[in-house]
């Protein structure tokens, strides 16, 4: 079974060593369920999260992303509620609406050209508070990394959490890749999140090394106040609770999450680097995190896709990038922790022969 | 760190070695998300299942059983429908209101003394078909292994199929523990599923000797149709799916499955032979399977309970069991497959002292 | 166009030439929709609700007692909680799966033969409060007049509120014959409810003279915070909502509530006493309100039904009543505000005669 | 109790007095509840339905608008499917998230100046056809009239119809005000629904002289299997169904829609030719029902409002409209059944008084 490399998600790498073991090392034996109350294994890692993000939080494992942002934003608001964020939002975007089928609540969304909520963006919809007919606006929700590669700073997740609060709305953090955002941002996990304002994070893992498993951190104990049993009614609670918790506890034990990020941030400075160097292409937004956005010729797509694997992020692309005269396609490309040199130099070489053929058949009448 | 061992459930075990080999095996290299459609993991455990229930099917994987239960028994009816089961199921009791949430339907409950359903026992409900005010009747549902340790012959599932078929009502199995009651049956996976009518199973491994990961089979593949939209809005769908693939294909390669599930039964037989010769103790249910139900002093509960954890499943048993002058508690006690002798040896020399203990205490003046 | 008298049940009935003038009186002109702030109907309707009730209550309007009860319960509780209440109970028999679909939550049912919920039943349930894998009890649910024709006493009431608020439950009363219960019990609209303790009261009318409409009111305004969301979200808000404030203005503007109720309870009694007389019919439960449980041959039913309809509540009765050696069925005869003494003459001539043709046959040889 | 008259929404008029006569008409005496099968009034209705849309029909009868299009669509979609709609739809933007709740589901919404949904609109998101992340879109949603006052003709629905059925979509029309299109459009109820391949109707008449009540029409008899189940649980099921069946069966026995509608649409032609006679004014849209939108000066507002309210609908006006260098206001004004020409002129009126005394005050030095 050949499995191919790639630049399509960095959930297409595997579980990195250190996890690995984690898991091993946790196996013997028996311990108890669902990771109630006497788990040892539950309670380490819960107080690895402490040491990180400070004493006042409660912190519940889940199977996923989805699961995560869902439910941790369900906590926050009932039914008859709203969620402003981007439209590019993953939540919005790529759930298959399951925050519209769990909550039953309605997403609001703004335009974004890079994938940054503003808050000015929020006001508009502050004017629905106390009108009965429209949805009442609840919980702000972000992603950092965003969806298009770019990173809050924390100036503006403050002044997001300001708007919020300001007007007894909450704030959500996506921290699907929080690691590269910390790591892209040079704090610790603490300052951009429970210091900067935020009110609950999904903290994500599976990107970054973690086989499955996401974390859902209120800040403020008494926000997750009765989670467990809306874990568990989201069909999230797991038996073997050990094997998600051994994960998170090795994640959080040393650099191990900054390492991992670090190096898929680095990798694609690189590729980045190198895929610039061809006029033919064209980088068409900052590289914060561990994601490369580029425009290529349409004609080059299928064939570096059948070798490294990689997602048309936009087959039209307009504005700034397309407003030059490329007629191209905005792709793009995750780096994840495994991403290796070798793989950038392959591609890069498969970038070159690829281009030479296709200036070959144009020079041929 | 410390863990006790016990017979508090089958999910209180670690993961077996083979399974753990399979995890590490499939973890070099990138492999595509989400088990879509290019995925040679997924693939292969997909075929797996077709070798055991035929080609006719269609499998998904999610992450637990209650998802299982819950989304696959969801993708049968509306809202304004009902499944039908026992008052013991777990389904109903113990999912937090999960299938309520999720489905919106109504669950009706009949008794049960030994957990099977009887065909007879949905006749009442069909009466309300038709009738706009009562929710509409639409898959019956039941537990192989039950929770109360019993095991459905095939010709009980077979008349409950059939009662169903005939009224245009459809067959879920809850197989969280199907493998033992293979097992116990002396029969295979298809037997006990397809063959016998059921229309959709959730398929366990994760008591016996799984990590994590749940299959969702249809029996008629255009009975899952679009299924995965369902997966993926009940925040099910695993991006590194190969994780969850890989332990499947393993675990029905060979007969994985059935020795881990043989030797689960043989030593809650063990179990139940040894308790049984205690006059003190009364074993109140045949073992069928891995689960031993025994009334016992309440006195010697918290002893045994520190030193190997389990369940008090009834603290007023009543009945055939009950009706005798004893006033003991009814407990549950799981074996799995790593439950040992020496288990079971030291569990009865506990039983032994405490009861020696009680005897010199009730003695004494 | 003809229709048949009957006493399936006292929404059979028309609305009283009351509610009908005060329809027509609210008629003329323009008025604000959705009872917005400056509405006068509905600030008329409300201020009546507070002369009845106190002025520490929220009072809304719906269209019917389905939605009366689902939001109003839905307000005072999670998805993940439970509501308990009598097996009986209208809220699970005769709504469809509407609690499920709507609040996500379970129903917890116990036993009743005389429909009535005791605070001891509520003990067990309790046992589920901590324990994750359990829906959540959080709403005691009880109906006044209950399903079978019984009215708790204001003891009862307050013994079951004292249950629910010593462990932070709350009580809800589903109140579609809430005017026939006051009558019986001669007290008025608070004692029975307010005072008593109850939470949420659903409080109908339609059973009693009205057209459309029922109220839930809340007891403590600040329950209520928020309820016109989950009633427009629960697709209840009606946008003339003059047509249900100046019915309810009317209904509780003096005793019309009251006579209404009278006239209904009156004609129970006098219909039960009619029946009593014939030995072949027996009287099953205490007429306490304006319904009447009678146990008859079945083969009196269908030539009684053609021209009085009404439903067979017991194909089966036990207990008590049927453990007579009678191989009746029992049925249900509901009084409404409109029954006549010439109804019930013509009713009792009629089952005269048809025991009377009964006899005749068997007496042929 | 004095009561505004306006121009705030056609819901502000009361019950036009032949439907006042029906509901007393058919008050008297006893009739089975809930609209079950001899109730000779809901026949009756569902016998005029067909006489104009056909007889494979299935009609059922609701409470309210938002009900209407709520189940309606409801009935034919999965909660991972999705609607697609105009970006100004009350689906959308006035349920409160009702549409969310009820059935899970998302809204994909577009922008459109004039209110109506072109076909080319909906392409790019049958893209997400097959893709296991994206709800799957499955209704196009139609208000007929648009929320922008404009109408839709036959031709456009018909091609709105067709890409929905050659992508195995389903179209669904919000016919709050139909019969105000349908005078608009000179045409019958039958072409402008199934004959144009609508598959679903929300039928009002709450807009146009009823007191409560809507009917959901599925144009295939089939489509509707199972919706009274759907209704009931939807808390939408009334007891004394003859109050809306017989105001339904009098608002289509001869031409009432159309008289009512037609009255509403000529004021309101009548009222934009007044106000457009005043330079200070300006309409901004073609008045092709009974909404006339005008911009006007901000100062202007609220006076007019106090005596005669009606509804800023965008404090900011773009486009087109807005493009004039009037920093106006847009308003709404709707007119309804009973919209007199003295409400008319009255108002005129009012205008002129306002606007001489504002140019007093700005002559003043």
């Amino acid at each position: 079974m050949t499995m191919r490399r790639g630049f399509a998600s960095d959930n297409w790498s595997g579980v990195c060593p250190e996890i690995m073991q984690a898991l091993q090392d946790v196996n013997p034996d028996h311990n108890e369920a669902y990771g109630e109350l006497a788990d040892p294994v539950s309670l380490a890692a819960i107080e690895r999260f402490k040491q990180h993000f400070g004493n006042d939080i409660a912190v519940f494992f889940v199977y996923n992303g989805t699961a995560a942002n869902v439910l941790g934003i369900g906590q926050l608001m009932n039914s008859y509620q709203a969620v402003v964020t981007v439209r590019t939002a993953h939540l919005d975007v790529d759930e298959c609406a399951a925050p519209e089928k769990f909550i039953g609540a309605k997403i609001l969304k703004v335009d974004s050209a890079d994938g940054k909520l503003r808050p000015g963006q929020v006001a508009p919809f502050l004017k629905s508070l106390g009108f009965q007919h429209h949805a009442q606006p609840r919980v702000i929700s972000i992603s950092q990394v965003t969806e298009l590669g770019t990173v809050y700073t924390l100036e503006e997740i403050r002044a997001l959490a300001d708007v919020a609060h300001a007007n007894d709305l909450l704030l959500h953090m996506d921290g699907a890749r929080i690691a590269n955002a910390a790591v892209s941002l040079g704090t610790d996990l603490r300052s951009l999140t429970a210091d900067a304002g935020v009110d609950v994070l999904s903290f994500g893992g599976t990107k970054n090394g973690l086989m499955f498993g996401e974390a859902v951190v209120f800040f403020g104990a008494d926000r997750g106040r009765g989670f467990e049993y809306l874990r568990k009614q989201g069909m999230q609670l797991h038996s073997k609770m050990r094997y998600i918790a051994a994960q998170f506890d090795r994640y959080l034990a040393d650099d191990l999450w900054k390492r991992n990020a670090s190096a898929a941030n680095r990798m694609a400075r690189e590729l980045a680097g190198a895929l610039d160097a061809f006029p033919e292409l064209s980088i068409t937004r900052e590289v914060e995190a561990n994601g490369v956005f580029c425009i290529m010729p349409p004609a080059l797509i299928p064939g570096l896709q059948e070798a490294f694997f990689f997602h048309v992020w936009n087959e039209n692309p307009t504005g700034p990038a397309g407003a030059s005269s490329s007629p191209g396609m905005e792709v793009r490309l995750m780096c994840s922790w495994d991403t290796t040199h070798e793989d950038i130099r392959n591609f890069e070489m498969l970038v070159r022969q690829q281009l030479a053929q296709s200036t070959e058949r144009q020079a041929t009448p």
